[in-house]
């Protein structure tokens, strides 16, 4: 059984737009044992989908589509599977209501593109769109089925993962397959894969006819999910299998594991945050709010997260965390002196538990001394003690300020993890 | 004349790799119009290959592939190649000279596997590549042309761009192609649509046969961009026609747009304040740092942006921003009251000629009030003035955030260009 996905875009074809549906789709169809064999992106014209869906049949038994379905005149998919599939577009009540339901709650007023919305392919099994307007359409024709899914990233992914998923591992997911993730921090690739050696090489002689193991690096900018996959039919022995491995990896490398599963490091710091019922401030400087975001993306951050002094200019520096100007003459703001002294004023102005700071050149241009772009001092203490880090990254901006904040969320947890 | 990319790679298919090449590949071949029409992915075998390329030479008169050409799969891409082109492959001494030279170089001791890779199909122009150690393929039949990169995102860019792309202009690109930006935020995509209708219709009915025009609206987490594309031989007419569609554009939906061409709103909001010298502060509860870090994405941002107090605790409301007990006693923290005494604190805390302040509920969960989730109260004022507004939005946490961020981002364009 082969699954394939169509996208439907000019903003695609045209490179205006990066398509990442098909990704999140093939890697969730992947872990679920449907294999994606074709992924095939065509323009938002009635003939290009109808020959993307004709070819994809051939080689797939399952499509899923991404795109197209927009209240906007250059969405025509409607129009496209209705001709592939010999069909015509009628009146759905029910869509319409919820349409209605909608906009109502959102004091909005309907515009006749609405209505448009509310037409689907009498052929067409109809799924609601919990987030968003474009509903979805399961189409089945002999065994095959074509699933079409809305272009937006944040629809797509919610209406595959939540609802479609479990439809798909149903009807078309053979054998079974393990995952175990283990998330790791403060280690580079390639030191990492040494420390693993040995282990890999135990997962490449488990694999035997019937079964097959495979370790996955899958590194995302400063942190990396070691992903082992083990499938076959006999789930107890795959199961088990893939726990001995994962306790060969704690053994190697388990000082810079930090979760087990999904959860990234926000959620985990979270977890021994209010584990500990400790609290939490920041203070950042080159960061910007973005590790104060990292920290409150968590839901019931507040629990446990007080707040943040976000000092761009040094006068705020100064004044909100108590930073000596003669410190700051002397050593600079992207200093261990001023770093420190940050500290100690974060956690005096939010009388918190822990306090966290950081302070950095994110580039692309240096701060006017002659430190290097990409240079940070990060910085976290309690009341009794402190540990203050540099750390050299040669990145873009954007790049830059993400592993800044990634870092100084290790440091914390190394802190927090440590004294206890 | 239509080009066309294969990718190949089974981690493309397995989601464990975003594909950006063709994305890459496909913005320079548009901009210089050379229209890419199918992105087509496949695995890494023979078949899979030999039937991605026999489909696409179907559809296209230039190919490009990427990925395939490592030292480890060398040989399926080439046997591939050679047996769709009955072609064979054979040894090509300069390409191994390179290689040499390139390993002695880096004191890398050659292996066999590297007289593998000087082995190429004899119907192929070999092109060196700069970068790395798998060569460019450029395969003609009759009119039609394929051209292989490697899946090494960095050597693929280069090559593609400063080698290859020149010979695809001179040898593909006939015509013109224009192409302008407006930027929109603060209207929901329906509505836009709706208000364009006439302009729509106008574009659509220049459309001749010697000249093509299209709007698409790209729309992305609270901003719009509607792009406008004209294409065809005669550039005075078709630029004169584009900017007639944007003058009718700016009439219809002014207020929305915040900017010409590809600048995001921070960077918008840097332009606007740098050229009015003025400088700006931010005080956040629900967007936790999301809004400082939009601001300060931009290189430079210090020159106006000073810094935040990031209030997640109503005691840091109380302590930093000055908002009375009695204010959050009465109305909660996430309401109109609140919202402008936050205004108020920020500017005298930081004393900036802007602040912009949100409070809110990102959610998932409401905050022990009878206050829904997605509901923001976003402030923005001066010296003189202040305007504060609410908004209700229903999506997941992270994106409730980003909407938070960006229509207050919305609400400072408006305050301060309205202003002068």
């Amino acid at each position: 059984m082969k699954a394939a996905i169509l996208v439907i875009g000019d903003e695609i074809l045209s490179g205006n737009v990066q398509d990442t549906n098909s990704n999140f789709a093939a890697r969730l169809l992947f872990e679920n044992n449907i294999g994606v064999a074709h992924i095939l992106t065509v323009a938002d014209t009635e003939k290009a989908i109808n020959e993307g869906v004709a070819y994809l049949f051939e080689k797939a038994d399952l499509i899923i589509t991404s795109g197209g379905l927009g209240p906007t005149k250059d969405d025509v998919t409607k129009t496209a599977l209705c001709s592939y599939f010999h069909s015509e577009l009628v009146f759905n009540q029910s869509i319409y209501d919820d349409l209605v339901a909608r906009y109502t709650r959102n004091n909005r007023p309907l515009n006749l593109l609405n209505r448009d919305q509310a037409m689907v392919p009498a052929v067409a099994e109809v799924i609601t769109n919990d987030v968003g307007t474009a509903p979805i359409f399961w189409i089945e024709k002999q065994e095959k089925v074509l699933v079409t899914f809305p272009g937006v990233p944040s629809e797509m992914r919610y209406m595959f993962e939540k609802v479609l998923l479990p439809r798909f591992i149903e009807k078309f997911s053979g054998g079974h397959i393990s995952r175990t993730i283990l998330q790791v921090i403060g280690i580079p690739e390639s030191d990492l894969a040494l420390k693993l050696t040995e282990v890999e090489n135990n997962i490449e002689s488990a694999n035997i006819d019937s079964e097959h193991y495979k370790l996955a690096y899958l590194p995302s900018m400063g942190t990396i999910r070691l992903q082992i996959i083990g499938s076959g039919t006999n789930k107890p022995n795959i199961e088990a299998n893939i726990d001995r491995f994962k306790e060969q990896i704690i053994a190697a490398a388990g000082q810079y594991i930090f979760a087990e599963g999904d959860d990234d490091i926000s959620t985990y710091i979270g977890k021994i945050l209010r584990a500990k019922n400790a609290t939490l401030s920041t203070a950042e400087s080159c960061t910007g709010g973005y590790l104060a975001h990292l920290i409150t993306s968590v839901s019931g951050s507040s629990d446990y997260y007080q707040g943040s002094i976000i000092s761009y200019a040094n006068e705020v520096k100064i004044k909100e965390l108590g930073v000596s100007e003669s410190t700051l003459k002397a050593f600079g703001a992207v200093s261990e002196q001023t770093c420190r002294e940050m500290v100690s004023g974060c956690l005096k102005k939010f009388n918190t538990t822990y306090a966290v700071v950081t302070t950095g050149i994110a580039g692309p241009k240096s701060d006017n001394s002659e430190k290097p772009a990409g240079l940070v001092w990060i910085g976290v203490g309690n009341k009794e003690n402190m540990v203050v880090r540099s750390f050299q990254f040669r990145r873009n901006r954007i790049e830059n300020i993400h592993l800044f904040a990634v870092s100084a969320m290790g440091m914390l947890r190394r802190f927090v993890v440590g004294e206890s």
